[in-house]
Parts: C-alpha cells; structure tokens; sequence
C-alpha cells in the first residue's frame, strides 16, 4: 500500500530493490516520485523501501523469469493458531493477526527482508532479495529474535473473554534459492527449492518461543549465541535428519 | 496480470465483483477500460474477470475492513511436494508449479472462484466473494473434480532425467468466513475463520487424487455423487472428529 511506512527510521526516497539489482534509481517518495506514481510505479507491499516492479515486473528487469540468489528464508507462524481459531470470535482473530503482521514486518523490513507472503497464521520472508545485504543470514536471525521479542506481547482474546497468550515458532535455513516468477497467466513472484522448504518444516519443528535455524545459518552467528543447543529432527519430505540450533530471544 | 485471460470462454468486459457486490459498472476490457486503466484500475491476479479495486479497495468498498459471507473453500496442493524438490532441479519444479497453478486457476475462474494465495505447492481458493452464486458449493466441488482430472497430466522431471506422476490432493468447506484485509500498515485481502482452517487441514488428509469434502458440502452434492465414501477424521487443532466424503474425478 501506498500508505504503508517503512519499519526503519529511514524512509527511502529511491526503490532499495531497484537501486541495488540494477543501479536505477526509480523515486518512490517525495516531488520525483509524481511522474512515476502516474505511469503506475507504486510502493510494494512486500516492504515499503522497494516499488512493485521488483515483484510484478521481474521477467522484464531481470531478462529471465527465475534467478538462483544466495538468500536467507525465515518463516514464522502463530503455535496452535487452528485451536485458538476454534475458540475464539472472527474479529478478535483479524486483530490478532493484523498485530502479528505488524511485528512480523517491523523486525523484518528493519532488516531489508522482504514479506513475501502472508499465509493466515503464518509469514514467509526472504533476505537478500532484492535488497542486497552481505550480512543477510545475521539479520534474519536478528529480525527472528526481533519478532520474537514484539510477539512475547500478543494475546488471543476467547469467546468467553478470557485471555490467552500467544506464542510464536520461528525457521530459518540459507542457500541458494531460485527467485522469479511462477506460471504464465496467474504469474507468482515467490522463491522455491530446498532451502524454502527446509526452512518451512523447521519453523513446524520449533517450539513455542523458539527460533530454530541450520548449520549453515548458525556459522554466520555463532560468536553471537555460543551456547546455543543443537538437536536433530527427522523432517516430513525430507531424507536425512537435520541438525538445527535453537535460538531464544 | 494485464495480460490474463478468464479460463472461461467468455472473458468480462465489466468487473464481476463490483457489480455482484455494489451493482456499479466498472470497465475492466474495451475502449471504456482506458481511462479506468489510466486511473490505476488493473485485472485482478486473483480472477481475470475482476479489477484489483476488489481486493485493494476492500475497506472503502465495503465500509468495513471486514464483513462476514457465507462461502466455499477450496484448498489443493501436490503430494509428497518436499520430497520431490530435493529429487528434481529447480527450473523443473518451477515449470511444474506454473503448469499445477495454470491447472487449479482454469478450473476455479471458470467457476467464478477467486485464487486467493498461491502458496508454493498449494492454492487457497474461494468462491461466492466477490462474485457471488447461489451454487457455489457445487461450483467449488466440480472445480476441484475438473482441477483433479486437469492434474493427471502432470509429471515431475527428477534430476537423473526419470519422471514421475504428481498426485494433488483437496479439501473442501463452506459456511460463514470473514472475508476482508487484515493488518494496518502491511494489508492482506483474505479469508479466515473456522471454514478456512479445516478445509485446510481435510485437504492435508486427503489422498492422492481425492477431493474430501465436509457433510455441509457433501449435502449440496449428494445427488451428483449417491455413493461416496464417508469416514471420520482426526485434524490437527480441531477438537471433534470430523466427519468427511471422497469424491473422485
């Protein structure tokens, strides 16, 4: 939405997405932004620091409908969000998740993530992609312990009013995933592969509170969470168990 | 996308949910569409015979962030999807997800149904909101039975160069959803509630090429399918066992 702020202090004059693929430099607020709001270029949804052709245009600016990017994946969902559904009125779930939103894309677009989608109780965000960071797999995971921290808040209220805390799992794996748009008519701009679903069926393996990440992503933060406890989980769809780290806000 | 065409035959040249639900005409083909255009109005992703007012304009429409509709859900997604990623490379898997959309979009927009989330390997549809019809049930349900048989020609290319047969698996229900956008600054257009989460979680419990519907749809249907299988299910979060029929393309 146009009206969308972003989570950081800053808020970019220039499209970061555009800027940092390409070197364009495509106005997204203030007097330069005018012209281009008029030829259709509005703020992305995904995160308010990038213009919507980084998502609906991807085919035309990268000359190719997928790229295979180094990017960091998190996932994140509501624990016992079905249960919780059950017992409580539509209205008091539609706040509840519009508040989840809210801190999902705070800790994430603080961090130049992008929330690729919303998925009832849960959110799937890429880092690197299309704003580049060198440091994309330490922000994920600080964006995670973020989010973490912001959800410790939330609280479903029942039916009979009583109130229930919420709790939320978070999962995140990095590599290389393929980034671009799916299908020909109904066009999907999303990234998929192994490291996408890795990181989905860890973030089911989390416990409430908990962020569990990869080997891969725990060597990025390692001297940050030395004692961090690792275990290993036989994963749905997956062949070899996984060892994962799990870290607590 | 613009560049969409309706699976139906007959491609709208007024958006069918602004005149199902506001009975206002608002050109979305032909020369009356151009100063619409102009002014920012598109063809919906979620149903090329709907403009994107539908889902970005929700609150201003409706005069309410969110209003309450009897409706079908659909929910369909590839077996065994995770296993299949690590065996197969990702142009593959990227070439399959756009047939597998392709396939669920004709049937559904055919029907009048909206493809409210493509959610990697699975898609989240809705029919009755924004275009409304009396038989959506029965819509939904021969949207997924033409969706199955549409399916059966899809075959993942593994990375040794085998193929192998792709299985979908559905889940159908219908009742009052809250339909509307949720969350302030990041907005999302969806449905949620009840409904949406155990036609979620029956399409989870369906074998390979079943369409399981609950008693509430199967009651629309019965006469079109006198013989279908009827079993009770145990479902994640849901605290009674839910009975539920299987209907074959």
């Amino acid at each position: 939405m146009g009206q969308a702020s972003p989570g950081s202090a800053e808020a970019a004059t220039l499209c970061k997405g555009c800027w940092s693929q390409m070197r364009v430099p495509i106005p997204i607020r203030g007097i330069w932004a005018i012209p281009f709001k008029l030829a259709g270029v509005q703020i992305s949804r995904m995160n308010p620091n990038l213009c919507n052709l980084c998502e609906t245009k991807f085919t035309s600016v990268k000359k190719s409908s997928q790229v295979t990017v180094a990017a960091t994946i998190l996932f994140a969902d509501i624990r016992g969000y079905t249960s919780l559904t059950e017992a409580s009125e539509s209205e008091r779930m539609t706040s509840l998740l519009g508040d989840f939103y809210e801190h999902c894309s705070f800790a994430i677009w603080e961090r130049d993530g992008i929330v690729n989608k919303l998925i009832g109780d849960a959110v799937f965000a890429i880092f690197n992609f299309p704003i580049r960071r060198p440091d994309h797999v330490e922000q994920a995971v600080l964006g995670a312990l973020d989010l973490q921290r912001r959800c410790q808040s939330l609280k479903a209220t029942l039916s009979g009013g009583a109130e229930q805390a919420i709790s939320v799992g978070v999962g995140i794996h990095t590599g290389d995933v393929a980034i671009g748009e799916i299908g020909q008519r109904l066009k999907d701009f999303t990234a998929i592969g192994d490291v996408v679903n890795l990181a989905a069926r860890l973030q089911g393996a989390a416990q409430p509170g908990d962020v569990l990440v990869t080997e891969s992503v725990y060597a990025a933060v390692r001297r940050t969470f030395p004692s961090a406890e690792r275990d290993t989980y036989a994963l749905k769809g997956i062949n070899q168990p996984v060892a994962a780290y799990r870290l607590r806000a």
